[in-house]
């Protein structure tokens, strides 16, 4: 057998040869480190996801610092790792402390790095290694790391009561919802999406290590597919309803629908809450599938469901020949039978901003398999995200509507909720902590 | 927004679009059949899979008729979905009617078709779609698709007790076994590999659809990541203890230790078991990490544990400046301490053949998280998989030495565990049905 390539490096330490230039150096805004990524290139490394969602095989991080966070209208990454965590510790201290070491190691995660400098071998035989290694031949995939507070964190136990922006409450129940109290809620919430599920799990897993005694896992939840577009670079891809949803999400390229539905206003956030101008809300819900029923519906009444025809996704107003997924879907079209063609009760038209006063949403879900659910069926569906400028006023009308009466629901069933204020992104030398705390 | 390339297809069925030379024909052995792939090629679809396990980015499908079955030495793909399934029917000729049914549908996923001919519009409307259409888009991704049977096929319900092969029988408890009957065994069980996760979630959830009423769910595995490698022209992958585990792997290019580790002989299995020579035992093995537990343990524990440096995957034996992942391991060697260099209860020294009497296995694992445990941790860990000639002689003795001495077991534990006979491939005209029952 051949000796690996890492033979050669004379075990050195990743640390110093990725410092003498074995990868890619990339000038690090905080504290004036200089990062340098992992070194794995797509060709070197099967596992590597070099690929990327905007269909490219660069191998170039996505930026952690800017206006907004990454991994928002960032183009969908094709896998996600999410975690809800609890805090655990008393001291506002810790968790602000917390914060700042998460911002350095997501940055450098993002970059293809180690969580923390000298990786695995720096702290010497005799520290825990500053990361766990399961990514370290990996390639950066377009990893982004996305934080969020939840209502409770503003709650008084670590004066931030002053701070809790005014649309960050709990959202209401809907009718329907079957909610798990174990998958719902959380203090905080980290998202990580990237091509490569491995690099996701990776960075979850190294920050929550590094929360140890100050966060708690509260729930997970692994997303294999994308379900959305957030580029126009994208195609739309397919739930596990076999349905290309999701067609007219927002877009990255559409800067006036971002400033008006997903960007929270500095008017939206006065006084102390102003730390969120720029931030998002992010609605999670955990949608359990019922994929064996859904299997046994004939075509033609899946298509009247969704409003969409399956093959191609278009709408159903179309005649066959001219079935086009970026039509418009024109809600007065009659059929032969002077009903309308997308029914009244389909999924596009309750969902379709010109049934809810104009309102939008940037969806950004992936779908699940989360093994069976012991009576002898798979536990899929759908992990619903969402990012909104306010879910009070954009998701709850929309979700009411289609609680009440999206046809869907009998093959559907909410089974875990969840609100976090996503905030701003950072500035060069911002930390989330100091963001949050002030 | 630009019209989708399907707005072109003038809503014609997909079935029919192939079958006039969108996709690629691929001569069908089995009645007849011509084949066409789903036409997703690399380049105009972001999610699909391209990259290979084999470091080439050919959307050329795995073979899925041959001597062996594929999923075994094919390259390890990157993610994989199983699925173990007890049989619901009590007539026989419903269980065999369903194996063939599988193989066709098995094959045709396996080369980028949809399930069954006319995909998800050729029954019409009024019928449900004979595919889910969740991959509709996606390229063949490497899928390949693993059937094994379990003990309790062999029970008398399906007259299949004669044609049990010998060595199929329960694996015995091992010490500190923590096994959940609600993730172990099963009648049947399928393994779907793939590069893409979406393709071989559509692969399972189109067989388990397919046995509606014949079989049911028992249990259901997602691994997000490949352990190991099965050949030459892998590099070797890291488990969620960040260690490469397995470089001593037996490889598909070693046709000897396949022949003598791996392939059932005729010898094996005289008699009605004829069936099984050129097959494979199949055992699973759920271990459950405790990764928190694990990421607080000092570097050199942790390489001592594993009896293999962290960053390369060396033998400890080797000076630093020596370290070669490939290069054999001494047993031998001994430290300025004068003890073994590798721990005499390191795990490579109690796994390697020269410890057990020459006994080796080809793994094929994943490792997962399955969301948090409610405990406030992750639940994740290896969803282990090998391929033997008899686990009775190989994994068996193995994982007894392992259970007893492994140091490791402080930082794992067994959840769920399973033996299925895989058997052979499948000649030209053969189906699964045919060859299980004669």
């Amino acid at each position: 057998m051949s000796s690996s390539p890492q033979s050669q490096e004379s075990g050195a330490t990743r640390r110093s040869l990725l410092a003498s230039g074995a990868g890619v150096a990339i000038a690090g805004a905080a504290a004036g480190l200089t990062y340098a990524g992992r070194p794995g290139s797509v060709a070197a490394h099967q596992s590597s996801s070099g690929r990327g969602s905007s269909g490219s095989a660069s191998a170039e991080p996505v930026p952690f610092r800017g206006e907004h966070q990454a991994g928002i209208v960032t183009p969908a990454q094709d896998r996600m790792h999410f975690v809800a965590l609890d805090v655990v510790t008393k001291d506002p201290a810790e968790l602000r402390l917390l914060l700042k070491e998460w911002t350095r190691a997501a940055e450098r995660m993002t970059y293809g790095a180690e969580a923390a400098p000298g990786g695995v071998v720096g702290g010497g035989p005799y520290q825990p290694p500053a990361d766990t290694g399961e990514a370290l031949d990996l390639p950066p995939s377009n990893l982004t790391i996305t934080i969020g507070y939840g209502p409770s964190l503003f709650d008084g136990r670590f004066g931030l009561a002053g701070r809790k922006p005014e649309a960050l409450h709990d959202l209401p129940g809907f009718v329907g919802d079957d909610l798990d109290p174990a998958r719902s809620g959380g203090d905080l919430c980290i998202q990580a999406c990237a091509d490569d599920p491995q690099v996701a799990v990776h960075a979850i897993r190294n920050l929550i290590r590094i929360g140890l005694g100050v966060i708690s896992v509260r729930w997970s939840q692994l997303g294999f597919g994308r379900t959305s577009s957030t580029s126009t670079s994208q195609t739309t891809p397919r739930n596990l309803f076999g349905f290309k949803d999701g067609t007219a999400n927002i877009k990255a390229e559409d800067s006036d629908a971002l400033t008006k539905h997903v960007w929270v206003d500095p008017a939206d956030v006065p006084g102390n809450a102003a730390w969120m101008a720029g931030g998002s809300y992010l609605v999670t819900r955990r949608i359990r599938m019922h994929i064996e029923v859904w299997d046994r519906t004939p075509l033609q009444e899946q298509e009247d469901i969704f409003g969409r025809d399956k093959a191609v996704g278009a709408s159903l107003h179309l005649p066959v020949d001219k079935r086009d997924e970026f039509a418009p879907l024109d809600f007065e079209a009659k059929g032969a039978d002077n009903q309308p063609r997308i029914p009244m009760a389909a999924h596009v038209r309750l969902a379709h901003q010109s049934q809810l006063g104009g309102i939008r949403i940037l969806r950004r879900g992936y779908n699940f398999t989360d093994g069976s659910d012991g009576s002898g069926h798979l536990d899929a569906g759908l992990f619903f995200v969402a990012f909104v400028r306010d879910a009070h006023k954009q998701f709850v009308p929309m979700q009411q509507a289609l609680a009440r009466a999206d046809v869907l629901n009998e093959y559907i069933e909410h089974t875990g909720s969840a609100l976090f204020a996503a905030p701003p992104g950072l500035g060069t030398d911002d930390d989330w902590g100091t963001q949050l705390f002030g």
